[in-house]
């Protein structure tokens, strides 16, 4: 019985495969999907679970999608551990980080992060900020976060690093309000990742699926690069001329500056994070 | 009838989390939680769950609460293994140690640890004992442990290494009597941590949540400047700059000194540790 | 079904195992085993589930096996992260990467890395692509990877690095033709492993335990070279005089160039990664 | 309902602590235990569970046990995965290596390991053969392993490393006869911990318990070595004088050449091992 179920669930997962990979958005225009705001929601909720199973979040950060009705709003969760986020937990914002509905739940300090990003970066559709531990090490050194190898080549263009000090009268370190978000857009630029110095990292996407790709093999590309460094030597990064030209389909060769996720990864993070049968 | 009530307990999570922020207590003095010494009592239990899954403490190490009633008494599981703790195995103790019942099952050796800190910290309402692997490397060195991020932020006043072979006549590497607990609370003062050269680290906090929440971020913290040292260079720790003042409701912007607990990570510890439905 | 022959499982596990000791071909020329392809492709299924349950695979890469029946063709999963591959989804293909059945489903675009290892090396039945995270640096270092224990004396010969700048006209990083496929097998040579410069890591083996076995060894391997360089000082690396001749039985007692495979382990990788009952 | 059955279980392994406590023999002579060999025997298999569960052993490595009834014969599982190993699989083997039983299944070839620790030194009862990757490093370089905290105090006498090259004759890496394990006993000595360079450890103890804790702080030890040399600078590790005379129960002051063993933690080793409910 349990085998029968598991070939159903393979086929459902091809055709959620599918529909993941449309409403991610392989180019910077993401297609209007067939699901509406249901489906990015639905590929939201899935983050938040992704991104808390594979470790690149704990009870702190968030991940946010674009509107595709009203690209100047965003979705984001109430103020909650992502690992516990539903449907029922996704709040409306607008590029001010307001609240579109006033009786909103209470919602994370740092959404004016998603805001400004949101707001600077037409070309964004997703925005996740992590703590992850790998980072923390490069926010706090001069050495460079750089890409170690082709998954990881959105990095290619730079990493630059937030100083929250340099914004005159901000006090702690968090991204909790529109004036120091927006310090922060400047500082990422057009990149896909920006540190944050001594908190953590900001890193954006077409689609959900891709902000969340580049979260992840920013974990591995940080722990490859500090293992590089042990060994000693000189490393070999990777370099303009690993990088293949964007194709139509924007396959996984390195791409800077473009989507480097390729949907295959999604399907086996979904199964492992939601605990489906495979 | 806790296999049915999985949904139930979802829903009693979130007002759990609120009641667990209103006795954890976001100022020194906790406010007396409606569910009396039942309520930190539940949190102890959970604490203890929580720092096993979370490989803070193996079949050693422990952790305890003020009691609300009587603050010159404090619980802690009897001899057992945090991640086998329930709430039947909760003793009450005295400030010196001592089994408020005489026929109480056998206690820690080192709960002498957590009666003195509970003796010259008022502040105080949990401690956290651990030999986390994390923190080993730190016992042993030089190099302090220092602040790399704003979770981290409680580590900035300082974290002192008591060096228990400075107490005379104290055999062994063990907290085991009120003389050595004694002189490991005066070393560790106002800080929020203290390593045990050669043992492991004791961590304070306004509340169970506190505590916990504080002895998790130590892990990433050690963990990270390990790996920022390997980088090589300067490091840029946190500094009194970047710290903000304490907001009423005690926000995780970095506070040194104050509880840097934020309420959103226990729900999510919680279900991790206890194998709720998420 | 499967629900009610758990135990049933652990039976038929003992003598599969047997099976696959067969299948695997503990010399270099595998004896054709009772079960045919069917045999092997099981082993194929198992193979992309151990792979992906002792991250050695993430949602990329993959592990091939060559047919019993048509030593010039060989299957490997459609285009489908291997913690999901079922019987269902094996693709057969010939030694140009070209599907034998033209309505296959999409393949993956590196599977010319499988079909130009098995066109030049006649000894090899099974293939394994990885971006392994711990293999990941020495893909961008000058320090070897080198053996540091019995279990991965297969490192012995050398492990070569595969450049693919090297190949004129290839764009981007990926082995998505035969002409860079060809240059890789060159580079690969005699050897079990080969490294591919900001990319990855190539493994071969007489069988499709055997390749697996040899990924995971290669991790464990990577990992604890980086570990003993951080150590410093002089690394007594496995050497000539630490080989055994080849037994009839191939023991593993370290034989460079030769199976180094023993088949207790695949019993227990295979348990964990299907969740078998133990 | 399961609240009920989790109190039930925890009574049952308080009983079950008391029995392994006796069964481990806290001095170097182990009382006999009324389950006799069936109580030491239930301790092997748990053994094996845990000491996989800790990936102190993947499918290679093994444990003993002393007979109680044969102190010249030991049990040991047939050439099984130890994560795999039932009751069933446990064969009895004297002194030279040879089972009992002529028609007893296939053994591990490296018994020989055990059977000559158990003829030199019986003060031990239990033995561990490990390839833990944390060890393996320090297999390899100079630099010796040092006790880093009181829970790995047994490291303190040395932990010398066996050169299998140092024995005439032998080929390989594996203790596979009675020559090589003799060698290998001669330089463990009246160690606790011994390196096998290029392959991993024998850990001995004075029970199953003793000896499977010893292995599980080795590993922790291994690695907060490893990290506090990455911090630089010198190391305080333990010494003669953070000894504590032993004492009548054995508790975890560090005790060099005696049983360092603690009870609590085998409850919660044993559970996680084998599922139990909590």
């Amino acid at each position: 019985m349990r085998i029968h179920n598991m070939r159903r669930v393979v086929i459902v997962f091809v055709v959620g495969t599918a529909l993941a990979t449309v409403t991610a958005g392989q180019t910077a225009k993401p297609a209007p999907a067939t699901g509406g705001n249901g489906t990015i929601l639905d590929d939201l909720v899935v983050a938040n679970r992704i991104l808390a199973n594979e470790n690149i979040l704990d009870g702190l950060g968030h991940v946010s999608v674009r509107s595709l009705q009203r690209p100047d709003h965003f979705f984001l969760s109430r103020d909650l551990a992502p690992g516990l986020v539903t449907a029922a937990d996704l709040v409306e914002y607008d590029l001010d980080g307001n609240p579109v509905n006033p009786k909103a739940p209470q919602g994370y300090r740092e959404r004016y992060l998603h805001a400004a990003i949101y707001k600077t970066r037409p070309d964004v559709n997703s925005v996740v900020h992590s703590h992850m531990p790998s980072v923390l090490p490069f926010t706090d050194v001069t050495m460079p976060l750089r890409p170690m190898y082709h998954m990881a080549a959105f990095l290619l263009p730079g990493v630059p690093v937030f100083e929250v000090r340099s914004v005159q009268g901000q006090v702690g370190m968090l991204i909790d309000n529109n004036k120091v978000g927006a310090a922060l857009a400047q500082t990422l630029g057009k990149n896909t990742v920006a540190l944050l110095r001594g908190h953590g990292v900001a890193i954006v996407g077409v689609s959900v699926p891709d902000a969340v790709s580049s979260a992840i093999f920013t974990d591995v590309n940080a722990r490859a690069q500090m293992q590089a460094v042990a060994l000693g030597g000189n490393i070999h990064y990777l370099t303009q001329a690993d990088m293949a030209p964007p194709t139509p389909n924007q396959q996984p060769a390195a791409q800077p500056g473009t989507a480097g996720y390729y949907p295959r990864s999604w399907g086996i993070w979904k199964a492992k994070a939601m605990g489906e049968k495979r």
